[in-house]
Order: C-alpha cells, then structure tokens, then sequence
C-alpha cells in the first residue's frame, strides 16, 4: 500500500469526520485510535472511502505509514492527553515533520510546545477546527497556526477540506504558534454569547410573551431568512420543532449547560490583555449557574419564580439579538486586537471574518458586513466605529435597549442580553463616573489621578 | 540597643503606616526600605515614636538586629519585586524565622513560596491587609495564612496592630499558605464591585435625576446613618463635599480608573473555580472600558452621549446600593466556599465577615448580619438562602431592579447593578433556559444531556 499523505490519531467525532472528509478529497488518510476498537468502525463507516483510510493499530506503524514529511493531525482531548501523546509521538517523527493539534487547545500550551519541538525542527501547527461534526465531515472552518513553512505543506489539504464560502475556503494562516488555537478560542467565545442570548430570547418569548416552542420555531425560521440568517439562529427553530408525545422536546432536557473551557478561556485572556469580555462571562456565569439546580430549586422557594408578561415586539426581539450579536463581535475582535498587538501576531481581521462565513458554529450573515467593515479599515480589532456597523447598531439597539429592559423588569434572566447594554452605553458615554472610583482610591489609599484641567498626577484636596 | 521585635521592609505608604502602629503598640520595629532617604524620613515622621525605630540601612544589619526567631513583614510590590527579596534574605534566615508578605500577592505565588521556603523551615506567611494607609496606621483587617506555629509567634503583635469591632480584634488566622490572600483577594473583588455600584449611583443621581454633586454627599451622608452605613458610602459622602473654585472637585478628576490587579484576580480564580463572579467582572470591566478614552471620545461622536431622566426615589436608589452590596458579598462568600472546598482550607466564614466589620476598606454594617447569618449555620459559603439575607434581600430587591432598569432605558451605564439582578434571577428561577443551550450544544457536537424524565446521557430527535 502507498504511504498516506495525512495520519489522523483519534477518531472521535471530530477525528473520524475529519479522516473522512479528506479521503473524500483524494488523500489517502492514516488512521488510529487509542481504542482500537474504533479503527475498524471508521473502516465500517467509511464505505466507498475505505479504501483511501490506512488502519493502523501502533503508533510506529501509524507513523512509518506515512509519506515524508510526515503529517500528524491529533484530534484527541486538549491537555494531558495531548501532552503525553507528543512525548510519545517525537522520538518516532524526523526533522521537518509536522504535528497538528486539531484540538481546543489553550494557545499558551500550543505556543510553549510550538517553541520546545522547534528545537528538534519540528513543526508544531495549532489548528482551530469549527463546525461540529457536519462540518468536519463536509467542510469545516480551519484557523490555522504554525511557521510559514508549515502552512506551506498543509494548505493543499486544508483548503481541500475547508467549507467553501462562495467558493472562497474558509481556511487561513493566522499566525504563527498559539495564533490559531487563540482565534478559535475568541470564536468559541462569541459563540457561547451567542447561544446564551438566544436562549434569552427564547425565555421572553416562551414566558414573557406566551408563545409556544413551535411557534418560537416559526419565528426563528423567520429569522433564519433575513439579517440574523446563521447557524446557530436555524439549528434553534429546527431543534425547537420536535416533539415528544406531543410536548416540545426540548421541555424533556435539564436546563443545566455543561461547558468544555474555551468561554471561561476567552474571559480570562481578555482579563490578562487588560480587557472585559462581558457578554462572554454573561455566557459563561449563566452555564455555571445553571449547573447549581439545587441550590435554585432552594431560592425558587425563599424568592418565588416568577417571570412577568413583558410587552415587546418579535422585531424588537430580533433586534435585540442582532444588537447583541454585533456586540458580541465587537468584543471578540477587539479582543482579537489586543492579542493581535500584545502577541506581535499579524492577525487579519478580515480574513478571520471571512474564514467564519462559513463552516463554523458561528457563521453568520452578519459576518460578510464585518469583512467589508474591516477590508476598508484594517487597524486595531475596533468594529464600534466602522461606518457600516454604526448603522446597523443604530437601528438595532432601542429593541436590545427594550428587550433588555422589559426582562430585566419582569424577571426573565438575561446576563447576556442587559450585559451587551451595559457595555455599549459604558462606551458611548464621553463622559463616564470612573471620577468617583479615582476620589474613592485616592481618599483611601493615596493613588492619585489625573484631572482634566492639569497635566501629571494628582492628590485630591482631602490630603491637604 | 535591644533587638526588635520585628523588621518591616518596605517603607512605602503601607509600610510606614505599620511599622508606626507597630510602635505605637509598644514593639520595637527594625525599619528599612531599598531607596534609603525613606528610612530617615519614617524616623523623623515617627516623632515620640522614633524611640521604638531601629532604622536599619544594609540587608544583614536589619535581619541580626531582630530578635530570634525573626520576623520580617514585607510591605513591597507582589510579583517579581518579592520574589528577588526573597531570594535576598533567605540566606541570612534561620529555621524557624518567619517572612511576612503583606502585599496584594497572587495566592498561587504564596502557596508555592510557602512550600518552597518550609523545606528549609522557614515559615512564610500570606498576610492581607486592608484598610488603606489611615487602617495600617492606626488598625488594619488583617487577614493571615501559614502555619499554626507562624500563627502563635504573630498572634499577639498583630492581634495589637488590628483594627478593634466592638473589642474584637479584626484579624484571624484564615488557614495555611495562600487562604489569606486569597481572601483578601475577595476583599478587593467585592470592594470593586461595591465602589462601582456606587458610581452608578452616582451617577444615575448626578445625570438621572439632575441632583448637585453636593446634594449626593448629602444623600451619602444620610445613608451613612442607616443599614447601608460603611466607610465607602461615608468616604463618597465625604469626597464629594470638596470644591474648587465653586465647582464639585470630582468634576476636575479625569474619568480613568487604574487597577492593580485584585480585582482582576477575583474573576479569574472564580472562573477557574468554575464559578461566576459577575458583579466583580463587570466593576473590573467598567474600569477596562473607562481607560479607553479616545475610543469613548469617538463613540459619543457616533452615537450621541445622552443620557436620559430617570423617574427612580432616593429610597429606590438606596435599596439598589444595599441589594446590590448584598449580592457582591454573596458572590464574595460564594467563591470563598468554593475555594476553601478545592483547597482545602478551613475558612470560617462567619469569622471572615467578623475581621471585614471594621479596619477594612468594605466594612460596613451589613457585614454584622452577615457574620450572625454564618453563625447560625456555617456551610458552604452560600449566604443567598441565610434568612437574615433573604429578608434583607427581598426588601431591597424591587428598588434595585427600577434602578437598574432605569438606569438601562435611559443610557446611563450601570453594569454593575443591572449584572446584580441577572445574577439573582438566574440563580432564583429554578426552571431556567439552559435546556436551548442544551439542545443547540447536542445538535452541532454530539454533546449529549439529561432528561428530566430519564437518568443518563441522552442526545436529541435530531440525531435519530
């Protein structure tokens, strides 16, 4: 048997989708799996394909199987698994063989391994990989990290598997090391907002407003053909459409959100670049919450549950989510920014919007308008004042402002939601309170501030 | 000369204040400081208490001038500034001497270097301090961890130097290594959050309600008398009273509010701790946001910097600052139990409130009801369902969520207080809408959930 161009080392759902959508591109596609047992089945499942899938059970096997330089795709859980894997892997690869970490890896393990393998001359390629298992399988969004030289014996297969989005891949070198695992972490972010005010909205509708789950399914739908046209706005309406002995299925699921990291990352990187991911820590907090079902089974009963009516329109709901979507944009590029400056990476907003067109969980009309946004301005990550997002801002934000305010006062949680307000209106205001806070840490503790009418720092009176 | 009792390294603001309360309290403090013109300036600032000084210029000196086993108190930078002083003074340090570090340090730091230094037995103990330069001058909230044996060696000075509830000396020993400045890591977390909400009091009341600067100090003032009584509330009363040339001092104060990293710190050890601290976030947020300056300058230029009347009482206002204080030490305890569970420390949090009544910079007198509430049942950090607060609680809450949604209608920033209420609904309704989230993760990963109807892993009708 020829030596295969790819090996894929864990065949989970990502894994196995991924091996299948290459050799569905001609490429023939070492495969192994810890448990062997999985080998076999992708064999199984791949039908028509098998034949360009190369089963291996030992990791020497499955390296010497493979065309020189040699390249390695691990999908397989971030972490310890991916630690030891490498240090099993490297005495088997040569100079110029390329590993791939196609898991959700925190980019500051992809940039300490990317340095330590350099040593060996080996390439390490940090790779986000979107799009669940639909779009592994027929198309994924790929942002990709590594050397220039890495990126040159990959993008032949990588644009061959990639989503297309009017024909353009929706793949790109981003940078160099943790450039790509730190896009997709952004990516993950945004989606977590994404999802959360969906939900939020979804809990207006079905309990400030009245509406059914199907009815809810028919306006998500409707969304789904206009400006909020996006993935996560259609899976909403279909998986809002099934049933179970004639109750919407999704009443039968424990309203407890389970989470894998990558939100809490973006939090936590924005708070480390000196930055505020808010409506991503929305998200994230309302998961975590979720997951203390006793503790608000005990508050329900000392508060009392009630959610009131709330008197706002379908349109100004859709607007609230198309001001919050681009507000979750906002803050996922201007994230992206300070990455961008603090990492020295020659990230191009651009094309990371493009790239999200399609693919990934993400893809969003929207995006296509943030693309043009940033190929005419391309500075620092700031969407907030392109020409193009102002206008659609402008329109959207009296429904967020609305519906926000309606669930606030009624008591339907919406973090995300009111969150995207809160920073919208911190940054629109000229003229902010942040003096008090200055008074209040020089009053006690002497820090000093400046002032408005003089240079340099200053004591207030009370210290005199 | 007789030996000190103890050395104080680190003569700035903080430094100076207890090495002079030390004095004050009858020990005799060996003093010296890396830029050695503060020494003498300590000395001369002394006055009657320069008799208790040891001023000390070289490293060696300071260490053989105390009496054994030693006590050094750090009052320097955290990070690497500590770092290398402890590298310094270690090699002139004896079995059984102790090392105070008095900063804002990063309790994973403490920990390692308490690990690290009782190798060599030495005793390293993370001290918080709290209460600015006025509380280390005349008594801090001091709150301790190391070791019992460090514990009985400090006991009596520091529980001399503390600031006095009632007679209750405000200092404890929390727990071993880091339990004491991560609690003071809260500490700030909450006084984040707490400043911050009053800023939007502020400034709902200053461009909301059209109200003088000096009509706020009076409101402050009269708060101050009541349940929300606390030194931030009595300090803003205070500040805001000044003037310059006729006009409130506040508005000569730039609107960019620094930060050290405290606050910060909170949010990122909850998220680690796989919690929420949201109200904290969004104070750390609106200080982020505050610095952007330029950005806001443009913005207002974009989309208007108005700010609307709000139509909210005084009484409204002040139930939002007590409801939303309240909440902040919820998510303050909360983290404190979540902590003490994955590190294993034996956090008294009843005894935690009792240190935070006075010294400290969020004492206030809520903090009184919060100590009984964690007296009468001592558990898992969750104040939320302690009765007191429940009442407290239910009271305050309809004022917080007119002022919040006052506050978010009419485009004045509050995002602290409107995160507040989405805190308290989320956790109070015990069928939430993490069941979308839920569904959608299932739908495009395979992730699979619960069913309330069925135990075990279940994935949707979508995947059939």
């Amino acid at each position: 048997m020829a030596r295969a161009d790819i090996g894929v080392y864990g065949l989970g759902v990502m894994g196995r989708a991924l091996a299948l959508n290459l050799a569905e591109q001609g490429f023939d596609v070492a495969v192994t799996n810890r448990e062997h047992s999985w080998i076999a089945d992708v064999v199984t499942e791949a039908g028509p394909l098998a034949g360009r899938l190369h089963p291996q059970i030992g990791l020497a096997d499955f390296v010497a199987g493979l065309k020189t330089p040699r390249v390695v795709l691990f999908m397989i859980p971030s972490g310890a698994p991916m630690e030891s894997m490498i240090e099993a892997i490297t005495p088997l690869l040569e100079a110029g063989d390329t590993i791939i970490d196609g898991g959700n890896a925190n980019f500051h393990d992809t940039r300490r391994r990317a340095a330590a393998l350099a040593l060996q001359d080996l390439q390490y390629v940090g790779m986000g990989v979107s799009g669940g298992e639909a779009g592994a399988r027929h198309g994924p969004s790929l942002m990709v990290g590594g050397t220039a030289r890495a990126w040159r014996r990959l993008e032949p297969m990588l644009t061959a598997i990639a989503a297309k989005y009017q024909g353009v891949p929706c793949v790109a070198h981003l940078g160099p090391d943790g450039a790509g695992h730190f896009v997709k972490t952004v990516h993950n972010g945004v989606e977590y907002a994404d999802m959360q005010m969906i939900a939020e909205a979804y809990g207006v509708m079905r309990f400030g407003l009245g509406m059914s789950a199907a009815e809810i399914a028919g306006q998500f739908e409707a969304w789904d053909k206009g400006p909020l046209r996006s993935y996560l706005t259609e899976i909403t309406g279909a998986l809002l459409r099934y049933e179970a002995a004639g109750e919407p299925f999704v009443d039968l699921i424990r309203d407890v959100a389970g989470q894998k990291g990558t939100g809490r990352w973006t939090v936590i990187e924005a708070l480390h670049l000196g930055q505020s991911a808010s409506l991503i820590e929305a998200a994230v907090g309302a998961r975590s919450w979720s997951s203390q079902a006793q503790l608000r089974a005990r508050l329900a009963r000392r508060y009392g549950a009630a959610r009131g009516a709330v008197s706002v329109s379908l349109e100004q709901i859709g607007d609230a989510l198309m001001a919050g979507r681009l507000l979750a944009y906002v803050q996922g590029f201007h994230l992206l920014g300070q990455a961008a400056q603090d990492y020295g990476w020659p990230l191009d907003f651009a094309r990371i919007a493009q790239i999200w067109r399609a693919g990934c969980i993400i893809r969003a009309a929207v995006l296509d308008e943030i693309a043009t946004a940033f190929e005419q301005s391309r500075g620092d990550g700031q969407l907030l004042d392109a020409p193009a997002i102002v206008a659609q801002l402008r329109a959207a934000l009296p429904g967020l402002r609305a519906v926000a305010g309606a669930a606030l006062g009624a008591g339907h949680p919406a973090p995300a939601l009111v969150s995207a307000v809160s920073f919208f209106d911190t940054l629109r205001i000229e003229r902010g309170t942040a003096n008090i806070l200055q008074a209040q840490r020089d009053f006690f503790g002497r820090h000093g501030f400046e002032r408005l009418d003089q240079t340099g720092q200053h004591h207030g009176p009370w210290w005199d």
